[in-house]
């Protein structure tokens, strides 16, 4: 491997010599060697694409970058952002807990790579951008690395989490519709209950989603403010004036989001709230979706031996030992991506309480864990939707078996005969094994008649007057 | 101690025989000894006194129950939110999951109240009121008790938390105003930075404050919503038409909250994601406070080996062995309840999380855990804010001292003669112990003038033009 | 109210006049007003009676208290171990995290006791016994509190949690032998799967129970290392020599437990890694206890519409609306319980790691969850084993008819023809609805000898030879 | 893109023409595209390689697979391990949570590289190995996934985090030791306290690590128990007689690791409470080296307005704002990693809660979850190790500059005057900003004489007759 030198305000550092990134980029991967390499989520890395560039039109207008430096900066933000440059960013997320290195990382590649671009040699002691007095100008890492979080997720939920969660919401509402006039018996406690139908089930579970995407958009509200401008502590020093305010209108012009700047950089930069609820409401959809996914399991579970009233679909072999088994692995996997997105909430939770002072430094584990489980949940939502929801099919037959064996039928008596004759008759026919109609008859508290008019389960999904 | 015979559907059970409630509450008192008595929150009770109050008003007047049997349920209810009947309530968070022995215990206990209310003996077969047919009409443990828990979370934060929070948030923002013209150093990686004023770094917390409220009302938008009208499985069965939209408004009447019906009472049952939603939200409110409250901590600590740079009262001898010791106790207390409140939105969660099919039966854990929180915050905000906040004072000795001392003024100089430049000055200042004006000097980068120009602190706590 | 006047080191204090405690006390009192008064563990408060009177025993021994002084320590100790002054205790979890006021709360009723048995009135303005100087002798809130909390944990554990888990231990243990040749359909996946007897499934069980509780005894082995002796930052200033040695001795003699001196005070006071570690540990039986619980319910879940395989014992009406429905209500009270846990460990974990420098100061908020923890654990495992493990029937009608209807006895035919072949007959089977044996013999694969010899679950549960 | 057809049980697949896996890897591929491919560990593809070798062998001992094709199984197994075939292993964490899919990957994958280095063809119809009937022999997903989680988990804990640790601690433990002499201020509740030395501090965190290298080794003791011989559920259906034991030594000899078959394997398929543990104790580790690096952040604080008592190396510029700053960027990085391994136990405890009858259906996250804690403490502490803990020196300017000032070495006079004479000399000393001797002798507590006798900040570091 050949090297180059490059140089930062520590001293000399070898660098391999076909990397656009400097001395600060490599003395980070060398320090840090800490899981895989290259752990910083990519999101990150494009998020900073649209600052860096932000940042330079900002600068440039204000009166304080020249033009050419503008614009060059602008070209090598679009090249990252068109996945040329992804090998240029090898940090990790076990780095400096304000993230310098990573920003440091994109403004060395960012000048260097310009350098290039402009016809120099990555081996030349001058470049035509500095990294530090150019591409970071009017920022610090303490309000570009929280800038870049915000832009990153908030993108991420946007395209990936909510039109995943939309998605699913969409089919089971359908499935809703379509199963509305199927009565079913109900569960309670996981025990025979009284009816409902089908798409009273479902619908349940479209509000639960409903809700979920609602909490999501209103934790959407603060993740649209952006700390830059703040620089190293929240005053801004070092910056234009007016310049917050413009960066954060040049960054919701590269990216289409109405992103503006926060009203307290000082919280901005020494708190991730706005991640930690972020955080927060996607472990409520985690919630949700594992009671969602939990049901459909459940459901569908048998063939013969479960209860069967659902029936998914067979993606692939279930079974290594066990020929012809079926599982619903979509489900399983569902609930795995909950479990781990109930779990990163408490290590985003954990490093949001520990700032102090003007900065909290637990940024890239807050971002890197928000990140994931914004992708994770809308990704299984999608997988969930195409490959299981769409494809459910109600079990006629083994729904109406148990609809018609259910005990708890004898609630429709409550209003006729009061809750203590009820209780006699469901008593009676489990111990003796009866239908409720024979305990009733025999118990001659309700004739035959009466039964007929009373005991009618399709009345009985809807309140006494429907 | 003396008993009397009461009855349910399975049999007889000795009741002690001064105490107003029955059978059922009195198996769960057998069935049931985890933890101390009495465990489910009197928050709960009350709650429940609001309902069965309101039910029995909206089912009058749907017609489905007498006058006289209404205003003896409302007579005992106005007992129990009296604090009457606290000695009634003995059963355990730990019982079924869907509540359904509290909800009896309530029952039972305004049906034998109101049959002595009415002249009659505890002892007699018959009661004027009956806890199933004429109490718990129209309703189900599945629908009273996640109701009671709306009811009660929604009173306990705006009651308790929001005013708690809002009285520290007003006092914090009453020193950010006074404070705001202390330039002090400013610390990121628990190291010095460049300065910003002790009122802008409390601005900081007034604003978590303020945007953790902001979450906390949000997530209130779904408690407002009450299953009630849905019965055992969301269906409504057993209920009059009309019953859930009047029976919601007879509680918002009763309480003085805009309590409404749940838009889908199968969700309302089988979920409380509105209640993870609160209580992440609390969560987030603890993740603000925790950084507030170390803030204070760290900042008031020394008093001559600590950084010092506020004084906060003296409450207490701090320490039984070292005689004039004082310590920072209300942050401390505060920054337990802070994760006391990350701790129970876990287990919130893992209750939300495990719903199946038409219910979840995890609510009692659910509602103890978010009432718990909800109440936490609420304290210990206010005791915060009454024996600390309102106390601190800043030393402005020590705040100047560790101005004048602060390396990091260097960074004025950035825009003046580079980074590269600032940062050898700041390097050899540290490293020869010389101030940075002697080291700038020195070196030869700035001249004595230039420094007094540049290194202004008072002028770096805002945008260059400011 | 009557009050009388008491000093400390800052001044006059109002004491309730018919109260033992002191100054400190009741400013504690006052200045923390954080949830429900006397929170603070009635296990802390007897572990501190053990700590005193064996620090007394320890002092005297060393020459440093008299012998009337350590006698009167011993005998208030003595009647707070009776539960004679429970009433004197009033002091909350959410006070200073050192829990200083606590051990002052017993200091000083421990001293003015002693003053009133000696026939002082409280009123003296000098008692026989100092709080600090004679009750609080060697000791620091900071060496004393960590060891109340390893007392109380240790007890805890000993007498309650250990005990209840293997009493259902033990119950499950001979269920599994009870139920050794009831052979049954295996689930995996939730779905039908190869045979296995219902004494295995529980075999399970007990396996997880007994590891949980071989985790628990690991985790008791630094929970009996006591940090007394340490007394303000660990280096045991002002402590006679030996001790801390004597001290744990005595400790361990009063308690019949086996608790000696911390091999590393600093460790001692500066963290409570072995309480976190216990709290893990417990944090894993509610993990394990958690699938056996939902095991048990779900067996059980039916009547007609579930899986049915067990019966558990009626012991309360399990609906307020539904007649003579019965609900797994042990099983949910336990998981209930689980979920408290784990959350609880979560608050535990965040306590744990915030030490800072000699001391870690949420040493309340850690000792409240891991006892409250232990409690439950043990509290659940006796209801749920009294009050349904012990009843649980099979039912081997139910058993039998999914034995006889599982599709998945085809994989006994795996090593005869194939797996490929075999997930063409389980396929056939499931499609046509077919019994296994149709589908074999018509699809020409199988015989009906060899069917009848090579398919046979009572030969399924166990490895090939069998 | 050229592909070929691969068939299962369920049909044909198009499957990449250069890729050896087959087409259960594919439909798997296509049904799970949920977060980034391939993110199934690489330690557990490596685990099964040993395990599938083991396995061939045990089947070939007992008499059920031929010489050659166990031969086959070995060489490609060799090859899996030298890691040659990494990119034959494309599927998600988040497949079907048996990790039935990444079983078959891998038997595919054996199969065929195995029939290609026969000399067949990938297109060739019949390959000399089958997936399932051979590679798969005496096996099921449901005892070789645990088993592979197993092998990793324990092979990364004994090979990066223990080695890890133990690095860290040893280095902490020499500075304990030569730090011994170095007496300093102490502090408690981040006020000053008391004096001991700097080595006492350190071997308090010495301790810490030691503990939880403990406790992490207690936990593998169940990690070492395997679940293979279980096959579908627990019973060992179609394993030979004595396969289970003889498996198990296999994989010991292969790997080097006291691997044994699990006592009961019901309960090592249907739960995965070793893995929990293991995780909790990971978790207590995280805990632990929390407090550590979170102590020498704040002791290494400063320069100029921290604590100082000690500096770190530099091991890059701090910001890209402020010149010449440097930050505790390992520590950072550290408990970044802390907070991580604390949020991943908590996905791992509910996944671990969640397992139902014969399966527990959370295995990949559960295995994700603890390979990534384990690898990331270890890597960790090696980082902070080398880059930060081993060039720690103390400052010994400031650490006596604090020592002296200390108003805390008033705490010696407790035992000669008594602490409420010794809390008024404090008081006095800090209101009036003297020093302690001066308040003492003005106070007329003690003489000169007295104080130069009594206040020994080197004698207060150990108990009275040190």
């Amino acid at each position: 491997m050949s090297f180059r030198i490059e140089k930062d305000t520590m001293g000399e550092v070898q660098v391999p010599s076909d990397k656009y990134w400097g001395a600060q980029t490599e003395r980070s991967r060398n320090n840090f060697k800490i899981g895989p390499e290259a752990s910083m989520p990519k999101e990150i890395i494009y998020a900073f694409a649209y600052l860096k560039n932000a940042a330079a039109q900002a600068n440039h207008e204000l009166g304080v970058l020249a033009a050419d430096k503008k614009d060059l900066i602008a070209k090598v933000c679009d090249e990252i952002l068109a996945g040329k440059l992804d090998g240029e960013f090898p940090l990790v997320i076990w780095q400096t807990g304000s993230g310098t290195q990573s920003n440091m990382n994109v403004n060395e590649v960012i000048a260097y790579r310009a350098h290039v671009l402009s016809g120099g040699k990555l081996t030349d002691d001058k470049k035509v951008l500095h990294p530090n007095d150019d591409v970071n100008k009017s920022q610090s890492s303490n309000d570009t690395f929280p800038t870049a979080m915000h832009i990153a997720a908030y993108k991420q939920v946007m395209e990936v989490t909510l039109p995943g969660m939309e998605k699913l919401r969409d089919t089971l509402a359908k499935k809703a519709t379509e199963y509305n006039n199927i009565v079913k018996t109900g569960r309670t406690h996981f025990m025979d209950a009284t009816p409902l139908t089908l798409g009273q089930e479902f619908s349940g579970y479209v509000q639960q989603i409903t809700n979920s995407i609602r909490t999501i958009k209103n934790a959407l509200e603060i993740v649209c403010e952006l700390a830059l401008g703040g620089t190293a502590v929240g005053t801004g020093l070092n910056t234009p004036k007016g310049y917050d305010v413009l960066v954060a209108k040049k960054i919701a012009d590269l990216t289409g989001y109405p992103f503006i700047t926060a009203p307290n950089k000082f919280e901005a930069l020494a708190a991730h709230d706005g991640m930690v609820e972020l955080s927060g409401a996607l472990k409520r959809a985690a919630v949700a979706l594992m009671k969602v996914a939990n049901d459909i399991r459940m459901l569908s579970s048998g063939p013969r031996s479960g209860i069967g009233e659902i029936i998914i679909p067979d993606n692939e072999p279930g079974s290594s030992i066990m020929p012809g088994k079926v599982n619903p692995t979509q489900p399983e996997a569902l609930t795995m991506v909950c479990a781990q997105v109930m779990g990163n909430d408490v290590a985003v939770s954990i490093g949001g309480s520990m700032g102090h002072f003007e900065l909290n430094v637990f940024k890239p584990v807050i971002a890197a864990n928000v990140l994931q489980s914004a992708r994770l949940i809308g990704d299984a939502c999608v997988s969930f939707n195409d490959k299981c929801a769409v494809g459910i099919e109600p079990n006629l037959a083994i729904i109406k078996q148990h609809m018609e064996n259910s005990l708890m039928l004898v609630t429709a008596l409550n209003t006729h005969i009061g809750y203590e004759n009820a209780a006699k008759i469901a008593k009676t026919a489990h111990k003796e094994n009866k239908t409720l109609r024979q305990a009733a008859v025999d118990l001659g508290l309700v004739t035959n008649e009466q039964f007929d008019q009373w005991v009618r389960p399709e009345k009985m999904v809807g309140s006494l007057d429907k």
